[in-house]
């Protein structure tokens, strides 16, 4: 008996399930570089992490591939899911024929150094200790820039990997009117009565932080047998293969809610992949369309569940077993409007709803005016600083609660912060539809049923992975393009009832 | 200005470097198996696993390597280094192309199966759950000794990835004076008035013993922002890359000496690639000449170090600070005679200095059997429980506690266990050589320095990672050829003065 012989598909799947085999190595060298690595690894760390790019380069780009994929595409009677895998095949393909492999080799390993020379900085408060390796990155950006091409500027080039089909002047439009209802809301706040956060002062034991976040993990759906829970500086989520799902969180003794809401966002992330379609494991369509959407995950369990007041009714009296004595005088109410107090500050990741969006847009501003040069590297502070002072009226105090603080543009991740504003978005969006679709949501979260929510996001998005782009899911999922409407009519309803204003 | 073209010899370093990157991520692919991985990811794991070991063995059988070793090879006037260094590239090259990829993919799925049902088959103590995927083991292990090509019997094949040079008619003539003499000194040992190792009973408490355990491999010179320590169910050291060289462990509550006894072994180890020369890192010489030379450093210090009386002198009040009031009536002299009592038992990971080596001796005659065909896998249990009872006297009660209990086949490792005894053959030939350049080496030890030791191995052994075959290596160091009877003079003189016998 003989083997058909492997048609163009079949070759195909093979390749690109070791293109996504290297890709778990590399995920999971990257954890460990955050999570344990010993400081004397790191710079053998750059070599191992360079030479796997630069092999998923030169396997994904091999002349082969193209041959194969047009052989491929060339079937009578495509199965849609067809379709879409060649779709995306064809298109990771044809998006590093672009790049030459020494330019692969050469971001790898600046981003390394950029990554080590960002921790040093962030520690030592200082900009300049980052400011050569950044620089580096930028020029390297852009070069990558002008390899991909654009219409408008540079920044549109590396944008579309994680948000295909935007530029920055789409995502302005989509911003503009979100900037200007939360400086218009946030004024409202300013002159509204204080909200009392006194209940979240004071210092929270650390293991006690980490069992109410691991109990809350769980309960909204993390299976922990396909994943675990690290300590990073800067928390994250990563998939390194179907199956092995993991988030990361910090801990400060002195504030509560920053390892919650990191773990419940990170959640958020691992949830989304974990509902991934098992058959679709190691090819492209195992992943979000763009990371919009997997923001609108992340940011649905951490701010629109984690800190809704049915959210806290449930937790109220369950928080007070993690921490005794602590909420003893303290309603459901009283926690909810404390962990929703809206405050002007300099850290992204513990901004309240209101001002995170702002974090965002100062950091889009900012980043496509450096790749344009616009803006050069040595002028970032100053630029953080002015913006900051300008949108939410805060001076920065130093460079690590500045410029330095998000991990990053030492990623070379440059086009990938407006993700978390669209999540914001498309999340307000979902949730619109959520609540028609599943009577009674609200009332479930209460009880702690956070099934019903994840089972219609496992259906209407987790499951689709890549099938369609991101605005496609968004429609099909909602009913309605990209608007930020959703968006900013729950913030006035919410806020406008928290302090009181309108 | 225009670079020289790169010579044949730089090219075989980048191409030989890029093999090490690749096998770095394996390494740490394999750590994280063992350490912490979710238990879901098993599976994908695997094919993680299988393509880095196909792409790594594409890479470094590429028909230019034959063709730059050659050219390399023929310039005049090479460096003793260099020498050594293409010795070992053409070793790696010509062995890598005796297997089809094909073989080495599948190797790598099968071990990646093994692994887990061993897993499995120990936890229920059942042989039967294992043998399937070990059948498949052994079958694709004789395919590999038929590629390699050997004089004798398959097992000789294999062997060489352990010990160059080495067959199982040499490791037969080697151990069997070793046998004969363990045989007459345990029998004189069982005649005599047991030892008093009532101390070492009772509950030690998990933290402490890793407190403990921390210590010690700080004292010895392990160099924790060059490695970190972990738990796995079988304990063992890898290095990631140059500056990231791990070790693990496994605690009881029941057990002082087997976490500490396998922190100490695995510091061995790591302390040995923690001296590697910097300059040999992404290598061919950035390696140990054999596993034998390996185990004699890590027997060196878990055993001529670890269970000697200067040790526990010096150890002595310092171990009743971490285990308050539990050594409050025992002499030092007392708890190394406990930490030295021989009792034939099960576990060779637990077992004393005596018995260790017909541990060692049983499963390097096992192995043999199995891949020449003469004995079957279904056999190995019976023939297994036989040797027990007829080499060490005792009743082998389940499969986990008898031929389950290592991991070593279950990774398609057949030929690794002679390299235990082969080290502690080693490891007697250089501490008798050490005795006699490092005047006070003892009287040291009972200080707590450590350092005069680690210096005479960084010199004589470690920076000289694979420059020279193991014999000649250890040769160079000690003045002799591998004799076993420095181990047999030391074994007879050291429990001849614990037991009273002669």
């Amino acid at each position: 008996m003989s083997k058909n012989p492997a048609t163009a598909f079949e070759q195909l799947q093979t390749i690109l399930g070791k293109v996504s085999d290297l890709s778990s190595a590399s995920a999971l060298l990257s954890w460990d570089q955050q999570t344990g690595m010993p400081p004397r690894g790191a710079a053998a760390r750059g070599q191992v992490l360079a030479t796997l790019s630069e092999t998923i380069h030169g396997m994904i780009t091999a002349p082969e591939v193209a041959k194969l994929l047009a052989e491929a595409g060339a079937k009578p009677r495509l199965s849609r899911d067809e379709k879409a895998w060649l779709r995306e095949a064809t298109w990771a393909n044809e998006r590093a024929c672009k790049l030459p492999a020494s330019l692969v080799r050469e971001l790898s390993l600046a981003e390394a150094q950029a990554f080590e020379d960002w921790q040093r900085a962030k520690a030592a408060q200082k900009f300049a200790l980052f400011s050569p390796s950044l620089k580096k990155l930028v020029a390297l950006a852009r070069q990558k820039a002008e390899c991909f091409g654009y219409a408008e500027t540079p920044w549109d080039a590396l944008a579309q990997d994680f948000e295909r089909g935007t530029s920055a002047a789409r995502v302005t439009k989509l911003f503009s009117p979100l900037r200007d209802a939360t400086v218009d809301l946030l004024a409202k706040i300013r002159n509204a009565k204080p909200v009392d956060s006194s209940c979240l002062t004071g210092k929270w034991p650390l293991d006690a932080q980490r069992e109410f976040g691991m109990r809350v993990a769980r309960d909204i759906g993390y299976d922990f047998n396909a994943g675990r829970l690290d300590v990073s500086s800067h928390p994250f989520s990563t998939t390194i293969t179907a199956g092995d799902h993991r988030i990361t969180t910090r801990y400060a003794e002195s504030n509560l809610l920053d390892a919650l809401g990191s773990i419940i966002h990170e959640c958020g992330h691992a949830l989304y992949e974990q509902g991934f379609n098992i058959k679709d494991a190691r090819g492209p369509l195992y992943e979000a369309p763009s990371l919009g959407v997997h923001e609108s995950q992340s940011r649905f369990w951490e701010v629109r569940i984690g800190q809704s007041l049915p959210f806290w009714r449930h937790y109220h009296p369950i928080i007070r077993q993690y921490f005794p004595g602590r909420f003893d005088d303290v309603t459901a109410e009283q926690l909810y409007a404390a962990v929703n107090q809206v405050e002007p500050d300099f850290i992204r990741v513990e901004a309240d709803e209101i001002t995170y969006n702002l974090h965002i847009i100062i950091r889009f501003e900012l980043e496509v005016a450096i790749l344009s040069g616009e803006l050069s590297v040595d002028d970032i502070p100053a630029a953080w600083n002015e913006k900051y002072a300008r949108y939410l009226g805060i001076t920065v105090p130093n460079d690590a609660k500045g410029c330095l603080q998000d991990v990053h543009w030492a990623y070379g991740a440059f086009g990938y912060f407006p993700s978390y504003t669209l999540g914001n978005i498309y999340s307000a969006m979902l949730v619109e539809k959520l609540e028609a679709d599943v009577k009674g949501l609200w009332k479930g979260i209460e009880r702690g049923d956070f099934g019903a929510a994840l089972s219609w996001l496992r259906e209407n998005i987790h499951t689709h992975g890549r099938r369609m782009p991101a605005e496609e899911l968004v429609k099909q999922a909602t009913g309605r393009a990209p608007t930020v409407e959703p968006l900013i009519k729950y913030l006035r309803k919410k806020y406008g009832s928290i302090y009181g204003v309108r």
